[in-house]
């Protein structure tokens, strides 16, 4: 399949680096993607995404409106020429942009289907399509999904609904996409369980809900080793919205859920700064906990402000909150099969198709900058060397007496008795670490 | 030991029950101890218990301004007379609200001690005078532990400090305060880890500290098992303050820590609804969640109010609130060895002795109302008649089927293709089931 | 117009109330419409009224998924056809829920209309069919409001749209619901300022768009006078959401706006229980704040949940909650020309017709048990004569003295010195007066 | 009065203008108070001031536990000799910061004072000795104010209290510390509300409260012109706590206050970021409010962190938020009598001499940095130019026509309708001007 298309944005060429002093609004001041930082290409570090429902799917539409955006590619019936045109304007944009990689669930990539039978076939048809055009542009899938959430029968969930038939719908759309995801050489799988919870407890049966999660999760990741897809499995950690409760409400409950399941080193978190904050952590404890448990996948990355109560998914300029959450990743070594999705949209007010460029370059520069900023503090050590200074006293005597297999509480607390121990406190120099982060800003 | 100090509430005589229509402002309206509900009498379905802490040692002070309460039984060095004085108060009190059960930290009932070593002695011979007053009154310890985050020196922690000394000091008190508890024939133990956490991820070693509570928390559970201690071990959550994140965030958060430590079955939660609410849950979230995974131990009841975005700690007079608890609680067995703790305090302009008697009347009331209400819904069963028509399918043969050990992506997927399933939603019936509950309040 | 169209909900007579030990859920346990309470019938109390657009016009779609309803006088094209239908299909809910009064925006009650003209002339031909409706059941009209919010024209507001183009729009909008409100003898005239706010202040001259808002607000003020519109004009605190910040952010908010423009007395509000939550205030607060300062107008009943941070317009059944809110408004007078909408929706979930009916009667039950607590409290006057005594001070020679004409700094402050006065804090008493609360609960 | 203690903090010397490649952690690294921007000199726009309370009267004790500093200058009853102690410490740090203001709360700079009246005298004294260090060290105030919080008889209020004895105390208070300050040539006199407000309606007679409030307010006003301080009074918006609700909740309620007692141009507005987050607003919300109606006085600068709902106070060093502020505040002139006054703390677990240091720095550099970036845009003008572009249709016929004395809803409507006119929304663009603000950050 070749582009034959139209341009969609035939006044804007390829965004290229110009450099911090550049005022050209439609060039990255900071992403230089070949530039080496803590010896790998910044584009190799960064691993980005364009995402299909916000950028191409999206109207406008809210919970109080209708669509402001009118995308040429658009037509009210959604019907294939919708389809093919969105395809088409979704690799010229990526390639304007020149990032490597794009995401999608199922129904982003077909036109309106009538039964599951249609979304079945129609996409098969869109795999090879997305397949082209990956072959003519050579841009990569990051992860695909099925879409769980949005058709009516789905209101109750989908691998946790109360109805089978429900659920089944559910399963053949996942084996369906991850199919395909695996045909396209996807780097990963994700799960988003939007529906996966429950709105009142009055009418939920929380133990068999969670159950079924648990056994249907399973599935996943065997018919995933059986069709040799090498790509992580991904759950989405969201405290709520549109539910009143989502399982999956952040990494540290999704960890245990995996635990229960013995699904442990199977699935990875897909990590969201803004449902980081809905679900009252900073994006940085997402990652931290993350990386120390062994469950780092991906990064949807975006953010809400901190005065609405919602899913806002706007583009991430806070360059100092990134820089915390990479200090934090950037020593495990970084985010292997993962990526940066930006899984923001443009305001609805931000109606022109170059809103769309604004946004994006805005978000590119931004984790560029922050990159630089952590390899920055990463190569200075300062952190990890008052780290380790700070805990000194766990390498010493007392500390591995204390952690070894013999200690007891009757043995800590005699040991204490014995040496009048009377720890003191010491500080812990918050400020002048925060002033190091400033510093570092570039 | 004989309670020789004269009274500290003269004019209040035991709080007896006196029916709904009662307005005598110092009776229960509600709560009836010998009344039969379910099958037991009320006093034993609800295990109530007076905390120390707010009741009896807090002066009304806040961040913002010195004590307002000016109790008789304290005194500026909050000497061994003062704790003789608070013990003798407390007895009382307890004795004239008619309820079962106490609870304390170490350092609540002992005089202000300048080291560790006088802290154990202290306790010691608090832990006699606590037992002569047991013997005297009848009255029990629902249960005991140990404050690990007033003295400065647990400012970044106990188990999980960078100072090896310090969680020595920790493991030394938690040894003496669960051999307090045991000898005074406590019916569980509780960690509270309000400094277990952090304030900010850069001066913290997250993977250390969680290493080391795991480690400690092991040893816990060892010793009560060395000492004969039959109770159950708690540990409580909540998600910040006053750290910025807490270890123990929620009651799925703990159980995936207590699964990797494998200490599931050994230790359970004690949840209270402030401490749920500030973490984005319902009561009866956390609660259906401690009874889903098997972790159900006791409940600190209070609430916070919804515009405050700290634990305030006031009594529960949402008999609504407390009714979606006890019916998610209930079927479950109830509390065991676990009991509903007021870990509520009077509001700093409440500086009356006689207001320490309103809060708990209206608590206790606020509990026994609740009681009957959730005894109303599981008597009539219409809530468990609709969930178990609602997850019918799943008794099916397709339910089964999707279930069953040989079941696979493919296989299911085939199914739905080969039937032409396509699912539909049917109403979840929320607004009849909170109708329900409603027409439940007495 | 006679409503010959075949009924919606056959299977549903009229709702009547049957008393407390009622388990019909279709019948009314606590409102009795003709009870007096406090000298006034019930219903006339409550002035209740059935909303049009979540009840009729709402198809169960959110930000995340499609219609879940498929109401049967809905069609795709939202032609006239369905417009009509779905007026019979008002009339006879309200009927049968035995309700006085309907809510309406400008296009609930219309067909799609493809530009202003069409608006206006479709609008004007609903209005002449509301009216037959009107006459027909003796139903009637609480309020009327021009929808400004959801045609894309509106993403960057209406009155304070940076484009007068849009303004002139909203303003014919306004004139012409306002009209039709007048002619169906509409008790109110309503603006809800859904977009009247700002995304950011980037593009924003807040200084400006205040300054219209205020003149075009006068205006709709001069044309009510005009046109002898005997009915409250009214705004409608909400402090966010859909944008990002709103300017009728709250009641104190809005008495300063119209104090600016000199429109006290003139414009009043409109309040709702989950407007008044989003902005960090109680439903008491907003209520006790507007009749303070002379601005009550109606109330939007319903609630959220306290753990989502989005407008969820629940019905609220908490009727402690609604008890709190009534003791702050009947000592004042009631609701004059306003009354209690319920503007809540059933969940999505909630798909079956009868679920309207399950939503509305637990609404208007729990609004009904409120009043009775309230009556109960305001005729008991206890929570009155408390407040008498809390204040006495102010009645005596101190008080009087410190607030007369000739006090200032100095007289008082040497007052203060020459008497030596050494205020001392006494109980506030909130646990006791919070337990008589609970107390009046029926 | 001359600096005779050995001084605190010997082994830190003058902070100092480094330059951005500085890494000495106790310098300036943008903070160069002779560099000129936008026409003024750094230290002429910024007057920044280091407040009492945080930095010399706290030690470190929060809800949980008990002081950690151990400050050299504080002894166990703050007697007169640690006051002075205190006062020295204070110069030497300010000198040392070498910022030019400074300000305090009457009971910050004496010792523990027994009765009103003993506050009264001590005051005096200090007065005295910091009018010496003054003249000493060439500081000056930025501010004085009375606390009206931190006393038990304030529990219920200073200016609201439902007892005339205690309001007497505190307009004592603020008499003798309106006058201190003027005494000291003060640049500005606060309020700040703390307890001004309520913990529950059920005790509170609102209407009494605000009525009070105003009367009090006047009175204060009136005096400042008694005695001809030309300085300005300021009330400090914060929502709540410690009280669950608070009069002064932001800038806008306390517009229409003001308006309502007819202080507008009296009284002006101390906003602190911190309190503005918890009201639900953003930094530059609460600022571009006060700017658009004329309310600005001064700032506390701070920030809390976004996942804790209480007021946290730490040092701000959000960059790019605070330039937001800038934007919204330079143009109208800046902070006139104001100030960034540092009402923030170091961290309970910071507890070196040397932390406090750090804070103020990071603090400070912060701001600088703000500054230089805000200074930018608006040399630039780019948003400027965009926002009159966005607007430009109200200064042409159609926008002029409809704000002229002549026109009304129907004039409007009928040119509307005669005109098919049609308004289209277009694009807001708030990427790109998102975009802007970051790239403007040095």
């Amino acid at each position: 399949m070749s582009n034959t298309h139209a341009p969609f944005f035939p006044d804007v060429d390829r965004i290229s680096y110009e450099g911090p002093s550049s005022d050209n609004p439609l060039a990255y001041q900071h992403y230089a993607k070949d530039q080496i930082v803590l010896g790998k290409r910044m584009e190799d570090h960064l691993r980005m995404a364009v995402c299909y429902w916000h950028t191409y799917c999206w109207d406008g539409f809210d919970i109080f409106g209708a669509g402001t955006f009118g995308r040429p590619w658009h037509n009210p019936q959604n019907d294939r020429s919708a389809a093919d045109l969105k395809m088409a304007a979704a690799f010229e944009f990526l390639t304007k942009l020149d990032l490597p990689f794009y995401c999608f669930h199922d129904v982003d990539v077909v036109e309106a289907s009538e039964s599951p039978e249609a979304l079945s076939s129609n996409l098969e048809r869109a795999t090879e399509n997305l397949g082209a055009y990956q072959e003519q542009t050579g841009k990569r899938l990051l992860w695909g999904t099925a879409n769980l959430f949005s058709h009516p029968r789905y209101a109750a969930g989908g691998l946790t609904n109360p109805d089978p038939e429900v659920t089944a719908c559910a399963i053949r759309q996942i084996r369906d996409c991850l199919n395909a995801t695996h045909r396209l050489g996807g780097e990963n799988y994700v799960l988003w369980g939007g529906r996966e919870g429950y709105d009142t407890l009055l009418n939920t049966d929380l133990t068999r809900e969670l159950e079924n999660f648990g056994r249907f999760l399973s599935m996943v990741v065997e018919h995933k080793h059986k069709i040799g897809f090498k790509g992580k499995i991904l759950i989405e950690p969201k405290p709520h919205e549109p539910m009143y409760h989502q399982y999956d409400f952040d990494t540290a409950t999704i960890y245990g859920f995996l635990s229960r399941f013995d699904l442990l080193g199977e699935v990875h978190v897909n990590i969201e700064p803004n449902h980081s904050t809905l679900s009252g952590h900073s994006f940085a404890h997402e990652i931290a906990t993350a990386v120390s448990l062994g469950m780092m996948g991906s990064i949807d990355i975006n953010c809400g402000n901190y005065q609405n109560g919602w899913d806002t998914d706007q583009f991430n300029l806070d360059v100092r909150d990134i820089t915390l959450a990479l200090v934090e990743l950037l020593p495990s070594g970084g985010l292997d099969t993962g990526g940066f999705n930006f899984d923001a949209k443009v305001r609805r007010q931000s109606s022109d198709l170059h809103d769309l460029f604004y946004g994006h370059i805005g978000g590119v520069d931004a984790l560029a900058r922050a990159l630089l900023s952590a390899a920055d503090l990463i190569e200075r050590a300062n952190l990890k060397d008052n780290k380790d200074k700070r805990y000194a006293g766990w390498e010493g005597d007392l500390g591995k007496t204390m952690l070894s297999a013999s200690s007891s509480l009757d043995s800590i607390a005699n040991q204490a008795s014995a040496q009048k121990l009377d720890g003191r406190h010491t500080s812990g120099r918050q400020e002048y670490l925060e002033n190091m982060i400033n510093r570092s800003l570039v």
